[in-house]
This record gives C-alpha cells, structure tokens and sequence, in this order.
C-alpha cells in the first residue's frame, strides 16, 4: 500500500499551467502532486563560443531548487558559492533530454536555456522539469517559427520523464517524497513522444536488484509517460 | 504622463496570495503589478554561532532572482559562484526591515530565514520583497504561537517597503521598469505601522536632488505604504 | 553629551594629505579624527566592454580595510576568497558618487579607479572615503588636462559625504566608533558643491524615526559637508 | 568492424597490478587497455559529522584525471577552482556503488576513501574505476581485519562496472575512446557477483534506443563483469 | 653605474616610523626610498586549533599590496576572490622568518599576526615587510611584557631581510624597480642580529650563475643587514 | 646515522621510467626511493595572450599531490577548490628551473606544460618533479625535432634538482620524509648540466645557520645533480 493511496501504476495529480510568467519566450508551471517546478525557456541568438559558426543551434538546461521548497530550508546555492554535483547532474540530464529531440541545424544559430527551479519539492524534481522543460522549449519554438525566424520545426517528438522504483516490495510508478526516502532502489526515465529512449538508469539504494526488476520499472514508466505526454499536447494547444 | 498611464500616486496593482507553498511555516506569493515575488518564511531552532544562549532569536532575509525573471535572461548566481554585491545589499535590507518591528527576546532562541524570490522582475522588486516578508513571517509566527511556541506575539507593527522616484521630472509612486530604468533620481522608503521610518534611502540617479525633492518622495512613500498595509492585513486576514 | 565632547554640530579634526603616494595619478590621506583612508586615483585608457566606443568614460571605486586598522583585527578579505557584502555596498556608493559630479563624455574613453584603503577605522569609512576621493579625482584630472589629454574639465563641482545619527537622543555630526555603535538611527548624506544631494540614506539600528529626524540629520549634514568642500579645496590648492 | 578489431563481446587488455603504491591500506593500478588508473584506498577513524555515533561506517569514492592523461591536455581542477559537473557525478557513482556492497555497520566508525586518479584515458575511466576501487578496497579492509580491528568480513560481494553501446549499429563491450566518442547510445552498467545490478544507465548521444537495445547491452555487460570478478579475485589472490 | 646613482653597496634610504598606526599591539611605517610597507601587529588569544594546548603561541605573517601602490595599477586580490601565488609564498616567508627568532614557548599561548601592507611599491616589498615586521613585532611585545602577560621576553634576537642581485653584471645591494626587472639574477636574504642565515635565496632570472656570485650577494646582505639592525633598534628606542 | 643508512652524500635508489604515458608529447615516472612523481609534458601550438606575436614560446609547470601519496590521505585540492600556496610556490620553481636552460626563441611560438603528479610521496617531491620535468620535457622536444617543427635545439643544457639538510648536526643529501621533518634546516638546489646554479635556496626550520653550513649543503648538492644528470641522459638514450 502506497502512503498516497495510489495504486501501483497511477501517477500523482498532474497539472501544467503554459505561459506563467512572460518574460521568457517559453514558460510554464508544472506540478506532480505536491512537487511544483517553474520552468522558463530563454532565447538568446549568441552562441558559446565552441559552437559558433556550425550553422547549428544549442538547447541546455538549468535547475534549482528555491531554499524554501523542501521540507526543511535547504541552503541557497549562490550564497555557498558552488552548486551541488547533485545540481549539476540533473542540469546535464536535463539539457541531454532535451536535445535528443532537437534538430540542431532547423533550430539555427541561436541558444535556448531552459531554467527550471523547483518551487516546491516532494520526490521526481528532475522528471518533472524534464516534462515541463518539453512544454516551455515548445511554446518558445512555437514563437520563433511565427516570427518566422526558424523556418522548420526543430523538435522531432515529445520528450517527458518519470521516476519508478520499489518501495515496501512493490514496483510503483512517480514515487513522492515518502516513497522516494525509502525505496530498495529506483530509477528516472526519460522517454520520448515516439515509443524510444533517450535515458534509462536504475540504481539500488538499499536492494540489488536484477533484470527483471528493471524492465518491470521500464514498463511502468512507458505507463507514466503516455500520459505525460498527452498533458503536455493539451498544455501547448495542440 | 507615466508609461502605464497610472496618476502619479497610483500603486500597481498589488494582490498578495497568502501560502502559495506549503513546506515553510509561512509563504506568499505577492505581486505588485507584473513584479512577482514568492516568499517563504523557514523556522528554524538553531541559531548562528554568535548569537547562542543570549535569550533571544534573529530574522534574516535572503534574495534571489530566477534567471527567466527579466526581460533579458540573467546569469544564475549560483552558477557564477558568488552573488552580486546589489543581492547582498538587498538581503541586508530585508533582514534589517524585519528585526525593525520584531522584539527579538519575545521570538525566543530560533531563527526565521526569510527567502524572497523574484519570479518576474518589473521593477521594485527590493520593496515587494519586503512588503511579501511581513506577510510571510506574520503566518509563520502566528502559527508558532498557535502551536503554543511562542507566548507573547514578538511582532510589534508591520512593515512595508514602496519605490518612488522622479520621472520626467514629475514625483512618482512605485516605480515600474520603464521608468526606474529612466528616473533621474529614485528611493526606497521602508515605512512602519505606527507612522516612522525603518530606511529611507534616496539616490541621483542622473540629476541632482533636493530636500524639498526628498520630501516629495517622502509624502508619496506615506500614501503608498498606507494601501499595503491594508493589503497586507487583509492577506493575513486581520 | 557625546564622549569625545564635542558639539552635536562639531566634525572631528580633519586633514587631507594630497600627494600621500607617488605611482597613481591621484592621492591624499584623508583623516578624520582617529579614521583615516588612504585614497589613490589611477587612469586606464581601457574601458571595460561594456563601455567602449561610446564616446565617454568611466569613474569607479573600490575599497577596502587593512585587516590591522580596526580595533580587532578583521580577516583579509583576500584571503576569505570575497567580499563581503558591506564592502560592495561601500563600493557602488562612491563610485556612483563620483560619478554624479562628473561629465562622462569630457572625461574621454578612459577609466578612472578611485582605491580607498582604510588605514585606521574609527567610524565614518564610508564618508570619509568618499570626501578623500574627490579630492584624489580632482588632482588625477588635474593632471590629464595638464598633460593636454582632457580639454574641458569634466568636474561639475565637489561632492563630500558626512554621516549623521541620533546618539543618546540627541542628533549628532559625523559619529565616531562609540557613537556609530550605539546611535539609535543613522545615516550618510553625499552632498554636492552646488548645494544639492546625490545620496541620502538613513536607517534605524533600533529605535524607528519619523521625518522630523530625518531632517535634522540633513541639516547636520549640511553644516558638515560646507567644512569638508572647504578642506577638499584648501588640499588641492584651490 | 571495431576500430580496435576486438570481437563485440570483447573487453580489451585488462591488468590490475595490486599495492601500486604503499603508503594507502590498499592499491591497484588498473589497466582496460589504455585506459589506466591508480586507485588507493584510505582508511581513516574519523567519520563526517552527521555519521558519528551510529555504530555504522562509510565508504565514499573520489575521482580525478590528470591533465597529461587525455589526448589534449586537460586543465587541472585545482588550479580551474571546482570539480566539474561529470567528475562529481563519477564521484557519486563510486561510492554509492561500492556501498552497495559493504556492511557499514560490520566495517565500524570508520571511513574508506577511495581515490580513483586516470593516469591515462582511453574511454571508460568511470567502469575501470569501480572495478579498481574494489581491489583497492578489498585490500584494505583484508588488512583491517588481519590487524584484528575488523571482526567480521564487510564485504559482501565483488562489484565491478563495464561500458557497452551501440557502435555503428552493433552493440559492443567496453568502448575505447574512438568507439565512445561515435556512440550512438551508451550505458555504464555496475554488477555484483551474486548476479545483481546495482547501477544500470543507458543515454542516448544521438539516436534514441529502445528496450530490446537497453537489454542487448545489458547482456554485453554481464559477460564484461563475469572477466572483470575473475581478474579481481586473482588480483586479491583469492 | 646603477640607475639611481647609488654605490653597489649602498641601500635606499631608510626609515622606520613607529606607530604609525594605533588600534593594533605593534606597528611602523618603514620605507626603504620609495618602497613604503605598513606593518601592524595584532595579538590575538585564540591560537588556530591544531596548535592549541601545547603551551605554545604562533606567529604568523600576512602580506597584501594596495591596488593603487604599482606603477600601473594592480587588480584587488579579494575582488579577484583568491590571493596569487606570489602573496602566498610571501606571507609565509614572513611568517618563518620571525618564528626563527621567537621562543613560541615564551610567547605563551597566543597567536601575534603581522600584517604588511604596501601602500607604495618600489621592489623589494617582502624584503622590508620582513625588516619592519621585526619592529612591530618587537613594539607587541613589549607592551605584552609591560602588561604582564609575558614574563620572559620570547624575541631571541632582530631579523631582517634584503635583496641584492646582479645588474649590468654588477652585485648590487638593496633593488630598487628598474634594476630588479633587469637583474640577471637576484636572491632575497633574511639574516639574524646574532649573525646566523634564516632564509638564502638565489634565483636566476636571466643568467645562470655561479657559488662564487652567490658569495658575493651573500657578502652584500650582510652589510645591508648590519645597517637595517642599527635602523631597527633606533626605531624601537634601545 | 641516517635512519635509511644511507651515506651523508648518498642519493636514494634513483629510477626513470620514460614513456611511462602515452598521450603526452614526452613523459617519465621518476623515482628517489619511495618518492615517486609521474612527470608529463605536453605540447600546445596557442599561447597565453600576453606572449603572442613576440616570436617565442613559453614552458610552465603545474605540480599536485594524488591525495593517496602520503602517509595519511590529504585533501583533494580540486575538491577544496583552491590550490594551496605551496602548490603553487612549487609550480613557479618548477617553470623557472625549465626556462632557465631553454632558449624561447627557438621553441618557436608555442607552449609546453609540463605536469608532475606526486603518486607517492616520501620527502623530495619538488626536487624529484624537476629532475623529471626535464626528461619529458627533452623527449617532447625531440619530438617536436624530429617532426620538423623546431630546427634548432632550444634545450641549452640539462636542469636537475636535489634537495639537501641538516640532519642530527650533519649536512646530508637528498632528505627522505623521517629525515626531512626533523632536519634543522634544508634547502633545494637546481643546477645545470654546464656547472651553474639556477637556484638555491636554504631555510632555517628550526636551528639558524651560517654561510658555512650554506656552502656545506652546496658541495653535497653538487655531488647528487652529477649522478641525477646521467640518469637523465641514459633515460632519453643519449
């Protein structure tokens, strides 16, 4: 028995609200149950540096978590003057998500930042920024081919994420904050809008596990994502 | 003639959402036009080094903005390694604002970390951050007094911040982009309940001000503050 | 009755040492009472990016204290690895008011840095280093249109600063460390030649004030400021 | 056809040379091919703060490259500052990998650090560290237990980690640089000796996979591991 | 024929002003020509941890330039957020070479930090930090031992340094900046009033050189030396 | 009596292994007894923007500790996030010593790095990464000759270093770590294949010494830098 009450399969309640704030080309604010990420994506038409003159674009992504989003205050990156490994992994997830389903080329010589901060935090920050990041990089790109500066759409699918893992025995789908502090082991995966997979990765907490274990997650997880998916077309309009 | 057409002693639009998140003991959400600020108030028992086994608590305040906030994306602080020296300089105005009309013996030995977080930046984002601050602690103290934590109410008044400037040589109220980015000169009043002042803090900008200049300012500090006190009581539902 | 015994309208003895060091352009030991600054102008004929090809330069400050120079000895902030926030603060606040009594374009494409260094600290830094970097500024200038670089002196008039509080009820001129310590409220004012105010700041460290303290102070101020333009012109010899 | 002509369930070359060095508890330099790394495994009785005195240990893994050990030199993180993103992620996954099998609490108030450093880099320095990092620590703690400061065995099992992904359309074991650099897909797999699964991470670099090519690997890598245990028992000398 | 006129063994002019500040125990201004270095020595009696309880105090040095005392103006070290190599290596010659004449046991447990600061470089900075080092030193200790709080003097005997060099293919005694950057080789000598080396240090800049050039510099310390002991003392009124 | 037995003016068992890695342009594994430091040199064609367009190249070094080298595990620099001052007082005796015998001319406009990673420590380890230094420095420039990218030779003469102390009242050389922490004082020599000196340098640790003792410490080192500069010629085969 879930501390939800979910069943085994069932994601949390799951709400994407476009265009929350307006300074950014892209925006949205998505939540999964209590776990709520601001995610805004920028354009800017200079590249860095390694990337200039390839007649290519570049998507990447940030993450941060607001000191008051968790249960107890976390501490403010910028004040201890380094952001966490931990952040930093999710920032590379993020962005390598992202770029799976983007033609680089169609998108031009420009770069789109998609920062995503977690307003509040109760278990699958990552996956949720990775959904919401599809939402706010689609309205921004959306923008851009009216404007007619992107002629081609560069984004080839969908791309959404959702955590799994084994809590109390039983392979359970979108864990919380209560299922995620006590899961034998658990896993993020990102897949994408046509049945493929851009990440897999499972790691045992506590319990080994063996393969069966993870294609039972895996199966879960493709449970999660078709429905993330389509709250994602209804979230663009589309 | 202001940019958004307002009469010079004419707030923006102000609506603060009390718990916005629900992880703090206290939160808002304020917004003063399209400034919107999230505020979390974090209770915590201990207390920094330095102030241990002196009978009484400390208010601090933090300050960050998100990278998709303004206009043009801005770097993430965390990322840079350090905050800027205007983030600090804000931070140490919301802490002093706060300890302004809080007895500090009263509170007891913990300390309230006030988080301000800027979602979208339209100007005046130091004095929406203050005005949201007092809303935040005012929840998270009374929930300690309800609680049974704390015995006597350690707040003695409210405080609540305005921007007013000279805008094409006209005094204004709450100072949007536009014209803060044009003033010729410009303030921030941090005014109380019972009528005095915490800062008043004026700058030239470009033209050289004078006392009668100052006190103009002044004059459209006092009407400003007045309409969010009220909002402010209204938010917490006094 | 303050413990130095002076007048609340009485400055402490102040000297200004122009010429202190030989390598910068500009310099002076500034002292007030027991606080001293060491202030150095320095020319660069480079702008920084952010600046170039736009017909005008730029005057900035730094500051900083020698960890010896207060009653206690501080950390080097050098060796903490940053700034603190109150150094920032203090830096933005002289160069911003420099830069009110210059023309930028007369100045030409070239930088001016105004380093104040406090040597002994006995309340009033701040102020002090501001009053000292004028009087460095004129004679860097000086200098350049001597050597034919500027034509037209870019100097619109002086600028000082004097800082003010209300000590034991009473509001005094110019605090030193045991007033600046136990001052209810206080505050710097940065007055210009011409009779007019760059910077007026005042906060309550305890006791909240109201307008009519507020203009007490800036007529301390004022009465301060008139002596120390007398000085700054005497040093430079005008 | 593999650049290197190995067969597709091939690993390279692999050397472990146990007590490289002498002064850690224990030490291997570990060899897949070009790819070499010394790993030493520190023993310390001082645990981190928010361990102590739980009657339990910890093993923790930390990881660094040369800059002469790349093709291009590389910068030193020491002299850039910070870790990157990618060397703190490796970090995590060494500990969390090597926790996966010790008892912490039959290993005692101790800790284990365990410092993998790339002498030379061919591809797949993260799964030649993990497997190092057992030898290394296996060592250390026969060690402690022959000094009779360990009763009874921590360890539980061996854990080693290969590399497998899709080169030119076939799955292959242990990409050497020139095969991982052309990945279309690649995963890092850690396993156990009792036929587990501790870390289990596929990502696509260009072309999304799918779940028949997540467990093609998976088999590449079981085969991997079972070489890799072997030549750890023999490197034991068990 | 040296650039300043001066004879192969003759040092710039000399002087040491005692007290030159007043919050720290012990301080000088001492000037070797247009070299000038403020020195302050402050007590502390709170030793760093690894040093505490065992009946023993510490002397430790600290060195910092002005930005404004160059030539052309230099970067502020704590505004670059870390202190170059060079400081560091400076500051901990300092720090050795008054430890080789103080019984830390005499000294009692506390620690004494000497800060040199350059307000006017001219070469040889570290050579006359060391030189005043001594006398701030001394000035802290006398008024320890008038207080009471040393029984025993702990300073065994005067240190002092200098730097000699050869330029144009002559031994020179005492660089000043023109000869110091075109000296084929220089080398910085601490010597003690007791005869006895602390620190020799030759260094080729250019020309490679011979133990009979080292000779010949180390010749010329010692009268440079002789003459700075004589300084010392007057300065400290013995 | 030395604790290894050694001979007063006996070098340790001294091995170089060149081509110990294979990325780098030239690199060797130099061993002094138990102190081992792996030694890189690499090549790159940019140079740092103040040497550009001057016609001539550049030669630096970097020096680090693994943190598993020593007796009791060190801090990982990286991790710590700055390098320490002796680090980097080590990194410039490390680049001086090389460009002392290099003519920079003829290496033409291009940089070599060249690193010394301490892999085991046991005293020495500055004097044992420059004695190395120059044999992957020489096999890298051979290199770079045999390629046809230099014409001339610009290694002027071999550079080789050894350190030298006073142990128990007698001058030995090439101190191992026992020797090194309880030597009264010691220093580091760098001397050239044609006879001369490049550095020396003698530090007091605890007993002050005399030019006696300083040429005393001179002969030995002369006598250690004979046997080093054959085992470098017979490591690069010539």
């Amino acid at each position: 028995m879930r501390p939800s009450g979910r069943a085994p399969d069932e994601l949390r309640t799951l709400t994407i609200e476009p265009g929350f704030t307006k300074h950014a080309a892209g925006s949205c604010l998505i939540s999964f149950g209590d776990t709520r990420v601001l995610v805004t994506a920028s354009v800017e038409d200079r590249l860095p540096p390694w990337l200039r003159g390839q007649g290519k674009g570049w998507v990447t992504g940030e993450y941060g978590m607001l000191p008051g989003s968790t249960h107890t205050r976390g501490n403010r990156e910028a004040a201890r003057g380094k952001q966490s490994g931990r952040t930093q992994e999710i920032q590379r997830l993020i962005g390598r998500s992202l770029r799976a389903v983007v033609d680089l080329e169609k998108l031009g010589e420009r770069q789109i930042t998609v920062d995503c901060d977690v307003i509040q935090a109760d278990g699958g920050t990552r996956t949720a920024s990775i959904s919401g990041a599809w939402v706010a990089l689609r309205i921004a790109v959306d923008k851009l081919m009216a404007e007619g500066k992107i002629e081609e759409d560069p984004i080839e699918t969908q791309v959404a994420a959702v955590s799994c893992g084994v809590y109390d025995g039983t392979p359970v789908l979108d864990l919380d904050y209560p299922e995620d502090s006590n899961a034998g082991s658990d896993g993020n995966f990102v897949l994408t809008g046509d049945g493929k997979i851009v990440e897999a990765q499972v790691s045992a907490e506590g319990d080994r596990f063996d393969q069966e274990g993870l294609l039972r997650l895996m199966r879960l997880a493709d449970i999660g994502c078709k429905e993330i998916f389509a709250a994602q077309l209804k979230a663009v309009g589309k």
